[in-house]
């Protein structure tokens, strides 16, 4: 029996996981990638404000809301498993026992990469906070003493995705990735977000100057590869290669 | 008829390329890569100190020596053209005929990749030129109107290799290469740099260091690969990939 | 009736707001403004050196003589409205509640701009705390989810005063207030730290060099404004502007 | 007789200045800025491919048809003189001479800001340089004992406009410019730039997106104006105010 | 009676004091300081994997082999007092109390300089925590307000220790300390960490090559010193001197 | 026949070596250190603006003007050797001819350390040029074979001094130096720059709030020295010791 590579999205909002890695989900999915999302929360406080701007609107209400679009979206993209944490937003906040679980699903998808926030986001603190969180847990899944007998997680990369407005986040890419021929998905997905409907051709116009960023550093006006949509990623980690 | 894949060294000094990316060298040169380094002086006078200290040492003599040094560690290397520019160092200086005649060399190789130094040294301001040189070679490389009717060059990664203090240079590595199949024709080429046989065993000791940081960013204690010498690199382009 | 326009402060210690932006304070109030400042605690066990040196002395009384004196500066400077929180400093904490009771002073002051302290400070853990608390709590005050039907925070900009060793805390200025014509209200309410005499005149020079610094960047020898005293500020956010 | 205020551009490139800065000039030249734009070169031989495609292209044909395309382009945006200084690009290389003649025009303008490069950029070596050359002429126009007798520069804002990759280019803004009602001429301008048509696209989209920074720097949901199209810059020096 | 000169480690696992300080404490210790080290855990979850390897180990057991482990190595480096907090790891955490525990000792020891970890680390975040705990105990206990009437602290120079992957971290040094004299004791400091026999051999390399740094920066092949073993440190602090 | 040891202060303009080091010169040379100071220009075009401004100045008028101020700030510091090489300013240009001169200079005095300015000064190109001189120069003068049979330099540390601006040019102190004790003639030297009255109390000023950070650095209101005047530098490179 073969098995599955895996992948694994800790996104700290619902929607996160739509607009800055939509495409390479659903790429990896294509490709065969079994492709976890863990939702810490739905943002349903701080990202919401079109539902909250409805008249009698409540907490649940728009947890259910988010919740619905969230699935909605994950299997536009393929998907493999939707976990949402929900664990409240604008703060986010994890003790020990929600970090000892979301180490669990790391282990127990013992990811090939993994995907998470900027560093940095003076905007948005859940961000930075989800961030420092996936370090944290990627070392207690590494640790042999956590739960022995567990299968313990090697050295899963870590890429960051892309925020919202990168140069204040000090965030660089160092990889882009042709996403145009699932870009119909990205997009699918991204219209389930009804909420933040004043988003959709933002990430649009997004995915199309990421694509001329990959043309360019893949050869430019002599050789580059015309791609129509693409996402970028920040390495945390270092790569281990046989040819430069 | 096939083309072969090739790669350029530009290397400040005759012996940096030895001491940097030897390893690099020789495993490319086996995967059957056209390996040319441009040699843009032969270090002798900043680092030809053994040399010097003999009595009645001649300029001509030093550079003599150097270039049999280079020579040798070139063929141990499986080197496929040394280019020796013989520009003068500490300082070194290019002027436009010299950065054109580099143009020349880049495009007539076309390569795949790019090898050169830290973009910051403060022990070795020839080390940092060399780089800034390298960029706008490359970039004059990548003009249509410069000698229109030459093939121009794509987009070349530019590997920055292992300055001597790493983190004095704020040389962050980003690539590590498993050079163990080749680690025998490296130290070979690292022997015939008879005047600075002080470096040997510090070179073999930092290959030996970074197959350790192979091993832990491939998946250390779980699933690492134990590397017996690796060379490390950091990449000044971002990369352009079709998964993740 | 004609709305006033606000500041807001937030000051880990009881002198901070004085030394650091009094200035900016003063000449707010005299324009108009109604600054609020929030004192999280008195900086009872870690700035009251001089107190503690006296028998027999008390925290409880070394709270009420530091309070004493934020409300006398607080005065001299024009201060709106003085809110002590009294959470207790070295270490400073604040737990949920904590922060949701500045959330509630945000949206209560709806500051045009914020002031805290810097972002690193190795001397002073507190200090950057409330930098990381003064971001958290901006965010949560601009969602629409928290606490529904309460005013929810714009855009305001967060300006960090300047520190006590600006270099080591990696503290660059992008703005410099000329303070000149309320420098006697930032001086008296300077002198009303009087358990930190020894720091009036360094804050004094301070004043005095910014202002040299003000000149200079505001056209030095051939055009620039004569200020006398001045404050610098770092901006955390970009700026919108009509006109460059 | 009102004297009109002033702004400079100095553009390594005979493009640069419509795609990174276009609409901060026609945006003032409508405030009746009188805006000038040097350029130092055509972009002849590095930013022209696709003249140089077309069989028998020669040198000073392209630079006739870039010179035009930069002609009408400025004419579109309401630039008060186009200064074409033709040094050549790919390299770009200004002597002591050529600084002297761009400090003429600096002091001749007398700038209330000037707008150029960001300071790195590893793509294009030129950019930064002229940059570099901005930097010294502006310190060399504030020398009263440079050409005595001339009336020497004030404290003028350097801004650097958008490069082509922000992130690669460590480039951060921290002012965003509204140019809505202005984007017809921007536009214009652009399309007057035919050889590089691939990128007409590519920066309306980059100011579209710039425009939702502009709303979200400027209130977000709660307050944020509605900008459609904005220009972000990097402000290299601090600014003098007399309010927050 | 004359006073010992003290030094105190802040070590968040039980062996990072050998192999990144184990030498500055030996000759420390030679020097007739009192050095204390504090290990905040023992490393029992995460940095125990050949232990945990074993059927039917058990964390007590995992604990007393690493607590033998420290207290054999710290007895061949002369360490004075060896202080087990044993509050856990991956993840190490510290509530108020564990706090105000370090810092008593921080006050008893009176430490003329303090070592601890970098102060970034995204593979190890238990390693950047014992540092932001370094600051924040510092700090307490120069809180005239903390306990008073105990002895506060001065000004102790923080030096963070040399880091697994310097590049990743970075650490940068700016101090290198020649420990040829005690290099047997840290080597057989090192030799007592049974369970991580893989490193013992690497921190002997890293040694021998900062003693290359060493001499290299104490004048290099004109007069620079011969160590043979060194180790790095980072300077958290400015230096206070009556001559450069 | 004892040794003097011996310094070296690499000055763009004829006074920045009194502003920026003149307490570091006079307390070394008070110390029985012979201190050389080159001044590469006389800051005639860029730094007399008061001189500019009287009817019928000449070139040759100022430099006399500021070489006497020179001669007389030099006497009263103590300074052991005033070279002034005369090279112009505004911009300031090195040859190799005018660097060979220099390094003959760094070798004739073999100092134990050099002074020179920050590395970036976007305010001032000529600062951040002499910077890169002084790396390039102290290269060169340790290269064997530059000049065969002279007397090679060894790895003299390089300190960075103060400039005017300090958090707009990166500059990070590491070290501060009393300079109570030569305070007198530091003051007696600065107030010889007749054309630059205006910074007098400025620099004033900077040395007495860099004593009150000599104190806190040096232990604070625990046990800090009362300085009452002192300078700020920074490091270039590493420090070699035998304690910490």
């Amino acid at each position: 029996m073969t098995q599955s590579k895996t992948a694994l999205v800790i996104s700290a909002h619902a929607a996160d996981f739509v607009w800055r890695c939509g495409g390479a989900i659903a790429l990896h999915a294509a490709m065969g990638y079994e492709v976890t999302v863990v939702c810490l929360s739905f943002g349903e406080r701080g990202e919401s404000a079109k539902l909250w701007k409805q008249p009698g609107m409540t907490l649940d209400r728009v947890k259910a809301a988010r919740r619905d679009e969230a699935e909605r979206a994950a299997e536009k993209l393929g998907v493999h498993d939707l976990v949402s944490f929900d664990l409240g937003d604008y703060p986010l906040r994890l003790d020990d026992e929600d970090k000892f679980r979301l180490v669990d699903v790391i282990r127990r998808v013992q990811p090939a990469f993994m995907l998470s926030h900027s560093q940095y986001d003076p905007y948005n603190t859940d961000h930075m906070y989800a961030t420092q969180v996936a370090l944290e847990t990627r070392m207690i899944a590494q640790a042999w003493g956590h739960n022995p007998g567990q299968k313990v997680l090697g050295a899963s990369q870590l890429y960051l995705f892309e925020p919202h407005q990168t140069e204040q986040m000090g965030w660089k890419p160092d990889v882009f990735l042709d996403i145009t021929e699932v870009w119909d998905r990205k997009r699918a997905a991204i219209e389930c977000m009804e909420g933040q409907e004043h988003l959709w051709d933002f990430y649009t116009r997004v995915a199309q100057n990421r694509a001329n960023h990959f043309q360019r550093n893949s050869g430019g006006q002599s050789s580059g590869r015309a791609a129509k949509y693409a996402e970028g990623f920040q390495s945390v980690f270092p790569r281990t290669v046989d040819e430069l």
